[in-house]
């Protein structure tokens, strides 16, 4: 990890697996790099919605409050996930959407943003079910905060035996999809080019 | 809910599936009991031992604070766990054991403690891996913090629908043995009969 304290919210519907997603980056990061996480999931009025919201924090030392008032990276697979929590997203932060799932009309000043067609690349490999280890990998390779190997291990170590080879192939096609991305987006001069992209449509 | 705020925690080994015991009492009191409810885990140098550990807060309004430092309520599934969390627990709170992967030789005072045998149990419906389901049922019967309706309502929520029907009867169960052993108790005219145990034996 690169940060001392690193903020990251996801969140979605009720059933696309926002908690999993959490746990995978949790784990990653503690177990298999050898930091600190939290998760901490509310349940609360907004999740009878059929929301669901979790924050993880990550961190190089034990961390004493594990709440997240302004994230660093915001991750986010619906529209409502959008609208509530794109205005707490750090300035300089990271977006990371289900880019058939959200519109962003507005960004805070200087946020990058990246798109990913998750449900659809999950799709591709058969089961819808896997977009948020899709989302995983993405947020992986645009993040670039923790290594694919380390979100590689806590995937296999987050799920049934039987469901490892299908979140590994969704996990991958999120990855590849965000590395190419970037590498595009470095071709075009624009290593920054998402938080350009951001302020002139802001 | 009884009470304003009950801190919980549960603990155990990584696989006995304690994150979803606690995410499916959370989710009981705040979506199906109308309360606030958080649930925190926590990875870190413990996590890669191999131990696992949720905190739930239960509460009537919103949650400030998730973190728990003495629970009112303690439920563990591995020696390891008791040995480091029954000492937290806070006095007159409530510790429920798996009670053939727990020994527990000195209890806090006032301590009440439940012994539930939720392995053996989740073997007699033919799934060991459903032990933290039968647990979950045990907990609703001996606190009676959340009505079973509740309960049930948020296992059925929290599990693939593949898989409801096991866990339901996992939380029967467990519910069903935690019944029996309150109206057991409350016949030896000792409705507070574990706590005395506990302090015979401390």
């Amino acid at each position: 990890m690169q940060r001392v304290l690193t903020e990251i919210r996801i969140a979605g519907f009720g059933g696309q697996g926002v908690i999993l997603a959490a746990a995978v980056i949790g784990k990653a990061a503690a177990i298999f790099e050898g930091g600190y996480a939290t998760m901490t999931q509310s349940f609360g009025p907004e999740a009878r919605g059929g929301s669901s919201s979790a924050q993880v924090i990550l961190s190089q030392e034990p961390i004493l409050y594990p709440y997240v008032a302004q994230p660093d990276i915001l991750v986010v697979m619906s529209q409502e996930a959008a609208a509530r929590f794109t205005p707490q997203l750090k300035p300089g932060g990271i977006l990371i959407t289900e880019q058939e799932l959200v519109r962003i009309d507005r960004y805070p000043a200087g946020v990058r943003v990246y798109g990913v067609p998750a449900t659809r690349l999950a799709e591709e490999i058969g089961r819808k079910v896997v977009l948020n280890i899709v989302m995983t990998g993405f947020f992986g390779a645009v993040t670039g905060i923790l290594s694919p190997e380390s979100l590689r291990k806590a995937v296999a170590d987050s799920v049934p035996p039987a469901m490892e080879k299908l979140n590994l192939a969704a996990f991958e096609k999120g990855y590849e999809y965000g590395s190419h991305l970037m590498v595009k987006l470095e071709a075009n001069g624009n290593g920054n080019g998402a938080a350009e992209l951001a302020l002139e449509s802001a």
